[in-house]
Parts: structure tokens; sequence; C-alpha cells
């Protein structure tokens, strides 16, 4: 299974007969949601004691397009902890067929939206499989 | 000049190489917006006195497509002020033919939600042309 | 289980804490592609003998807000067969509470644009609940 | 004047109060569009010749928020042109505050989606400032 799932709609895709590129970032936003909570730490945990993320860098290299009707699967690991920002690694296929590879930074804010530093269970929940010190 | 102007972009025309029906209530909601403010009430105020809007109804009937490129033009009036909730008809026309219409229905709400009767001024600024009592 | 199914998307999501209204028209279009299918004459069948739909009206009522992470659910009926155009309701809930109501009219279209009469099996195959003469 | 302006959309605006950053990639494609006109090659003319463009990559760095009715403009620059693919480097601003930089890169595609060549005209109306040898 897994992290997320959905069918391309029909508002999804364009001219070309393909889904927009751009919603790739929607979809793999709702995945990198899925990956913190299957890490054991929640988006809206974090939303609790007054944190949000806010996206920094994002990187979509396509392989090949998903199309309407198409099921997206994505898949993804915490690729990076840094000291305020983290970074997930996010694969999009449909089937068997790679679509799209999605690298986002992220950084942790406060209320005031200034970065704030890696709570320690966060840090250990989503320390990245293979582990090995934390870049800052 | 109308109230509200935009180019039909790539992202919001699908592969029947028009676009897709949904993308009229965004750009009618702008419209909305620039027409609250062009009858004197804008909406920035309403938010600052605590009321905010929330849409309850909406009527769209198409009479011809937007394409990629063309550019859509609204246009509108306050068709009715009622007690606690106000209509707005919208004409989106891309040059002199015309794409759609849009009736959409507003119910002002307190920052609980709750529906608030149209505040005194708001009533005067955003009286319907023709004037006549205002329906309940 | 319903015709369609999706979680709010993020993305979808405005300032005021729900669903943006236009993501309706989005899912209303998902459930409409699913509600021909389940009635036995999918949307592909009609494309591939050169027809194809186009929609003219759209009435949507909100009854409450969905929010980003809920479930919506999308029942619905084939309501009117006309001539040249039918019109689907569509009920979208949140579990058991509603959320939206939307009734959308279509004309069915040959490769030129042009109105196109209901094929039969079509006709058979989407003949509303409880029957009766089909209006024009 | 830039290449491309227009107005933050409500409907573009999430819970956190800015423009969703998938949204920077439709802005972005309306300007890349506007970039392939003002350098003499526009898009329709691919098209009429049996051409289109495919994108492969896209890189985005944000450093501050677009919000709504935020006006973002976006100017922009052809970075490199390959055998069959070319790389446009975009500027996404509000008046003078930077919000994002997008770099996308497009491979040329004929009829059957396969890489074409990068004609000669297009290599010379594209040419990017300061010339030098294409890298392959």
């Amino acid at each position: 299974m897994s992290l997320w799932s959905a069918a391309v709609r029909y508002a999804e895709c364009d001219q070309q007969g393909v889904a927009f590129h751009g919603h790739y970032l929607t979809w793999a936003d709702e995945a990198a949601t899925a990956l913190m909570a299957a890490k054991g730490m929640p988006y809206v945990t974090l939303r609790a004691r007054g944190l949000d993320t806010s996206v920094v860098a994002s990187t979509l290299s396509w392989s090949s397009p998903a199309r309407w009707g198409d099921v997206v699967d994505v898949d993804g690991v915490v690729e990076r902890l840094g000291r305020t920002s983290f970074t997930f690694a996010l694969t999009l296929r449909v089937g068997e067929r790679a679509c799209c590879e999605v690298r986002t930074t992220y950084v942790l804010v406060d209320d005031e939206g200034r970065p704030a530093p890696l709570p320690d269970d966060l840090r250990q929940a989503w320390s990245p499989v293979g582990g090995g010190p934390a870049p800052s």
C-alpha cells in the first residue's frame, strides 16, 4: 500500500491529454502529510504545538505522464533532517510505471513564522532509514 | 472596463479544449469581491468588522466556451439584498460573446459562523439599481 | 458505497478553513462520470462513438462545509432525460452530514459540437428510476 | 513591464493564508508561454508545425509568500538551449519583493511524442543573452 493514492481527475488534465504538471505538487503535498503521520509525527500534532511547515524548495523530475483515470500512487521517505528544515523524497507512479520524482524541503516555523528547531521527538520519529548524523 | 478580467490559463483548459466548467466559480469569486469594492463596501472592510461571507447557493448557465488565451471579462450587479443574505448576478464574456451567467447567494456571518444582519451602510452601498423594498 | 469518494485536499481549502466552493464542481464532475458508468453507459463509450458531453447549466446548494481531511462521498441519480440533454442530481456529504446538492445539465454533442439525440441504448440504460415519459 | 502578471486569487490561497505552492507552476507556465512569444517563437507557431513542448523537470525555490490580492509579476530568460530541450529561468515577485525562482526544462516533441531537434529559427530566436555554443 502506498502513502497516498488517487485517480487523476478530468479537471486535472489539460489539452495535451495528460495531467498538468502543477498538480503533481498538490498530490505530493497530500502524500507528504501522509508520510508525516506514517512516520509517527502527524502534521496536526505539529499544529497543536504552535508549529507549522513552510515549503522552501521543490524539485520535480518527470519520466512519464499520468492521464485521466490513471491511479497515481505516491511513496516516499524522509531524506534529510536539518536543524530547522527537512526534506522529503516522493515517488509518484501509475502501477509500476514511474511518473515523477518530487523532492521538497520544508522549514519548521513557529506561530510568528520564524524558523524553529526540529523537536527531539520529531527527529527521532522521522529519522531517515540508515541513520547517520543529521546534517545542518 | 469590466469588474474583473483575466486570460484563460492553459492549466484551466481540459481535454475538450475549453476551460473546465468549475473554474467559472473561481473567476466569479474574484469578480464578486471586485463588485463589493466597486459598490463601496469592500470585503476587507467586512472582515475588519468581524464579518465574513459564506456561499450558500450558486447557479451557472453556459452559452459558449472560453478557450486558452481568451480574455474573460466579468460584469455584475447586486441583484438582491435580504436580511442576512445577498445575491450577485455576474456575466462572463469573451469580447462581446457571452459565455456564462453566474448567480451566487451569500450569507453574511459573524466570527462564530452565525448569520448576521446586513449592516445599514452595506445595505445603502449595495442597494440594487432600481431600488424598491428589500425582500427578506 | 458511494459513486465517488475522496479526502479533501489541503490545496482545496481556502483561508476560511473550508473547501473553496468551486471545487465541488470538480468533485461532482468525477461523480457524474462514475454515475454514467454505474448506469451502464460509460463516458468512454460515448467518446468511442464520436459523442461528447457539454455542460450547459449547474446549480449548487450548500448546507455545510467540507474541511481538510474530510472524506467527501457523492451519490447521485439521473434526474431527467431530454431529447439531446440530460440532468444528473448529485449529493455530496461528509459521513452522514449533507454538504452540497449539485444538479447539472449536459447536452450530448457530436464531433462538430452540435447537439445530438440521446441514443436509444443510453436512454434505456440511464432511464430515471420511476420512469415516466421523457420530457423534451 | 513583466512577462506575465496576475493578482493572486482567493481560491489559490490556503489555510496558511498564502498562495498554495503548487500554483506557482501554473503562473510560471503562463509566463513561459509569454517568454516564448516575447522571444519571437510563440508556442502556437510550434503547434502549427506539429511540435509541442513537454515538461521534464522543474525546480522551485521560495523566498517569501504571495498573498491574496498581491500582484505577482513574472520575468524570465532562456537559460539553456540543448539539442532537443531547453530551460527557462523565471523570477516571480510581488512588487520588488522576490517570491520564487522557477527553472523549468522542456523537451520539444513531435506529434508522436518523440523528442525533436530544436529548429534553427527557434534556436536563433531564443538564443540566450551572452550566447556561446549551445550545450547538448
